[in-house]
This record gives C-alpha cells, structure tokens and sequence, in this order.
C-alpha cells in the first residue's frame, strides 16, 4: 500500500548550493528559495551556518535568511554544525535547525576528525539548546547506504545513528544516501530494522540519483509506508561534467513519479520548474533533473510548432 | 521475489544510435558492436534495415552488419520494417530480426500513416516469411505507457498488440516505454494482465529514463518477475542538449542495479563501459547514463590522487 500524502523537504537552496562549485549571489539565492515557498513545499531547508571558509557557496547565510520572505504555512530549516552555528542561526530568527551526522566512521573522520560517537556528542549540545528555546530539529544520518572511502555502513549502525538522534531530542531524522550508491533492495532491509524503533512521520529519506537509482528506491520505501522524502529543485548540486558531483534526486522527478502515481503532495510542480528555470540562469551547467530537462524541452517544441 | 538471473537486450547500436542526431562511421559502429560482444552481453540487436532516406544514421546496415564479429552465443537482432527490409536483412545473413509497433494509433499512424491493425498485418507477412525461414523474431509494443500524441493508451490495448505479435508466430516482445513517461504503478497494472496470456520468458521491457523513471519501472516489474530488459550502453541515443532526446536506460545503470541486488546477467559491466567510453570519442556529446557518469568520474578522482 501506497501512502495517500507525501511531504517533501525541499534541499536546493542548502544540500544543492552547497556542491555546486560557483558561489551564487545572495540576491539569486533569495529570489530562489522565495519562488520555492510559492510552489506548495512546506519544508524549504534555507541554508547552513557554517564557516565561510568551510563552505563559501554558503557564507551569506546571515543575509540570505535575512532575506527571504517566510511565507505563512512554510518552515525553514537550517543546518547548524555546532554551537558558534546554532547562536547565528537564532540570531537571524531561524526557529528549525537540522544537524548533519553520518552512519560512516571513516566519513565523519575525514570531514570533521572526529568519531561518530564523538560527533553525537557535539551535536547532543546542538540539539539540547534548540529544545530549550524550543526550535524544531532534524537529525541528518549521511552515508546510510555507503561511505565514499570503502569502510562498511551496516544497516544496524544506521538505526544506531537514527535512535541516538531521536534519543537526544530531534524531532525527525533524514537517512541519506550521500552518495547515491543505494539500491531498493537496501531500502527494503533498512527501513523494517528503523521502523521497529521510530515512528514513519518521523523518518525522512534522502537519496541522491548518482547511478539513476533514487526514484527506485522512493518508490520501494513508499511500498513500506514511508512519506517524507528529501528533493532538490532541478537536481541542484549535480554537475554534467564535474568529476563525481552528485544531486540530490530532483524534486521535479519526485513530483512527476507522485503526481502520476496518484499521491497527494501539495506542491505545483510547474512552479518549482519556474524557481529552478530561474536558477540555472544563475549557474554555469545545465541542470540535471530528468523531468525538469524533459519538460523544458517539451516546452521549446510546443513553442517551436505554435511559431513554425 | 526477484528473479535471480535477468536476461538484457543491448539497444546502443540501433536504438541508440537512431536517435543520436549525428551520423556515426561504420567502422565505430563495427567497433563498438565487437567491444559489446566481449561484454557477456548475449543480445546485441546491431541495427536497421530501412531505408537510408528514412533513418541516415542506419544507412550502412548492410556494411555494419557484414563486418561486425558475430561471437559465439551472442545473437543480433536487426530491425526490419517490412517484407524489403527483410529480404536485404537475410541477403547480409541476419537469423534473428524484430519487427516495430505501438500501442498508439496515433503514433502508428503518424509515423508509418496506417492503423494499428493494419501494421500488423504488414508485419504479419514479415513475420510469416521469417518463421518459414527458422528466422528468430521479437515483436516490440511501442508506446506501451503513453503516446507523444496524447492520445490514450489503455493497458488492454497494450495486451492486445502484444498477443497478436505472439500469435503471428514472434518468439517474444518488447514493452517499450518509448516516451519515458511510465511509472512502477502503471508497471504494476500492466504485468499481471500481459501474464495472463503470455510467459514472462517471453516478454522483454524497454524502458526509457527520459523522467528518471526506468530503474524504478524495471524493479517494479522484476518484483513481478520480470527479468528481461533493454538497455543502451552509456544510455546511447539521449542527449543532454536536444530538447526531447529521450534514451534508452543506460545498460551500466541496469547492470549496477542488478549487481548491488544480487541479480546475476552474466554481464561485465566494465566491458560495456569500455564499449560506452569507445563510442563516447566519436560523438558530440557527453553520454547519459547516470552510473557510466559516476564510474568514469570515479576513474578520474582515482587517477588525479595517484598523480597528486
């Protein structure tokens, strides 16, 4: 059985600008995402607070959130990496915070030298003041399905992961397939093992289409009741040419496969097109989304026959 | 549950390459076809027999399939659209053919200007002398999912085709998803009906990844035990630039899928990919398929830390 509503996290503006290799101006950045909270997304996560010298694509947080108009009925989380983060997102008035784990060791050491027991901990102080100023938080568990340096993600050390977020007071975790290795057949032995412990409201998956595998392992978890799924406008954050630069799926390719199969999402996706039209005027690549470059292509003929 | 061996047809150097806008020389065609052939892969359907003024790009069917290595225990199927199609096929030694139609009566009258019924019973009289010859035929259902028409295409009416090809005397069809434009749930509806009147050794489907759907149509369909499908190396025939290029699933996206699931095909993945890498030289373009993308960028990451 299908699920009847799916809700979308939308991750453009933060996991999708986040790898493009250009910076893109804080002006396009907020034209972006406020086109995004015209679509019908209730979740658009808006940026991250981190060291610009870390992530420059997203230095302009401050001002970016600044920024954009919160539209009634939308939230905007932002990604908080640690206590310096979580103090500049509440000054800007962020009210939805997400942190970033992952299941792999060998990850979590090359990208912040730490272990991932060690890395809950920082983020357990993250998420203890966020629930006393009462901020909403999703915990990110990256690497599920494979880490980018060999060392073995069991499914176990994913619900590991997951349980010590929840434990610590998120109010929902993402599972991520980082980097797009994911097969079904995965999805359909972790998702059991994960349900066992958290609720499916509360489950959000993240694939990315690397090796074109993320609509088929949406779909495989919709078999199994979940229906929260992460998505970026256009596939943000995926490059043609650069080597191993990987989006996450497009939201579009999500809302062509729901809105054919009959499940309700709420979002146009002809207006996240138009945000994501918007955007690549911007950029120095195509996108990549498969139903975003078959719908503007669709378009062009239709315009090429109206004018023949 | 899965089947545990699947059986892939290679569409690269027909359906692929008719739909590249360039003309490819015949000595890379040949090329490619023999780096195929070394791949495992047991079905290579080589090219078309119609006319150089319809199709240019298939104009050396003659030249290409005479030259190409035929392996032992591969076979080549060659396109041939009617009785004149069929003669210049067998004159050049072709023991295996196909034969094109659809499910839409407004695809098949826009593109050969006849009814469905009365394409079949063009391709009756071809399929008739192939019997009579001991010649192997596979009769595709084009549009199976939907027409670029807009017109309706009812699964009854995909049946039906379907049926009539077998009873004609074809030793087995093709589903094809034309368009791109299917998704797991219309799968789901499709294949039970087909089973009722066909075995599912006999049915092959062919998916197009045109919105991203494929790999998420053929798992649907191998959950329903399905386990013959097309591909196309490097996803051969789709063009990131050409509005509406739509390819074939890329044949390393089908092979990843299957080799993460455990699904055995008998297929070298890193054979087809030197096939794909092969052809990529001579076209105008980058290849599509999303896991070719990933591995070659994979090779270069690799190559750049040796060299660093």
């Amino acid at each position: 059985m299908l699920p009847k509503n799916v809700t979308l996290f939308e991750m453009g503006p933060r996991d999708g600008l986040q790898n493009e290799s250009q910076t893109i101006p804080a002006d396009a950045k907020v034209r972006f995402i406020d086109m995004l909270s015209e679509s019908g997304l209730r979740w658009i996560e808006a940026t991250s607070f981190v060291s610009p010298k870390a992530i420059p694509q997203l230095g302009d947080a401050v001002e970016v959130f600044g920024r954009i108009k919160k539209a009634p009925g939308v939230r905007y989380p932002v990604l908080t990496p640690n206590l310096k983060g979580y103090a500049d997102a509440r000054a800007a008035g962020a009210d939805a915070i997400a942190v970033f784990s992952a299941a792999s060791n060998e990850f979590t050491r090359r990208n912040i030298n730490m272990t991932v027991e060690e890395s809950l901990a920082t983020f357990r102080q993250v998420v203890r003041a966020a629930k006393d100023d009462g901020v909403w938080v999703r915990g990110y568990v990256s690497t599920a399905f494979g880490s980018p340096f060999g060392d073995e993600v069991t499914p176990q050390s994913v619900v590991d992961v997951a349980v010590e977020l929840m434990d610590m007071g998120c109010d929902g975790v993402s599972i991520g397939d980082t980097i797009g290795v994911g097969v079904p057949s995965q999805v359909e032995q972790l998702v059991p093992l994960l349900v066992n412990e958290i609720p499916l409201d509360r489950i959000g998956f993240h694939f990315h289409d690397t090796r074109g595998t993320a609509l088929a392992n949406i779909y495989a978890a919709m078999r199994l009741g979940a229906h929260i799924f992460d998505s970026s406008a256009g596939g943000l954050g995926g490059c043609p040419y650069a080597p191993g630069a990987t989006g996450n799926i497009g939201t579009e390719d999500v809302l062509y496969l729901l809105d054919q199969t009959g499940v309700n999402t709420g979002v146009d996706i002809d207006k996240v097109r138009a945000a994501s039209r918007y955007i690549a005027t911007v950029l120095d690549h195509p996108l990549t989304s498969r139903t975003y470059q078959a719908l503007e292509a669709g378009d062009k003929r239709a315009a090429a026959v109206v004018t023949a």
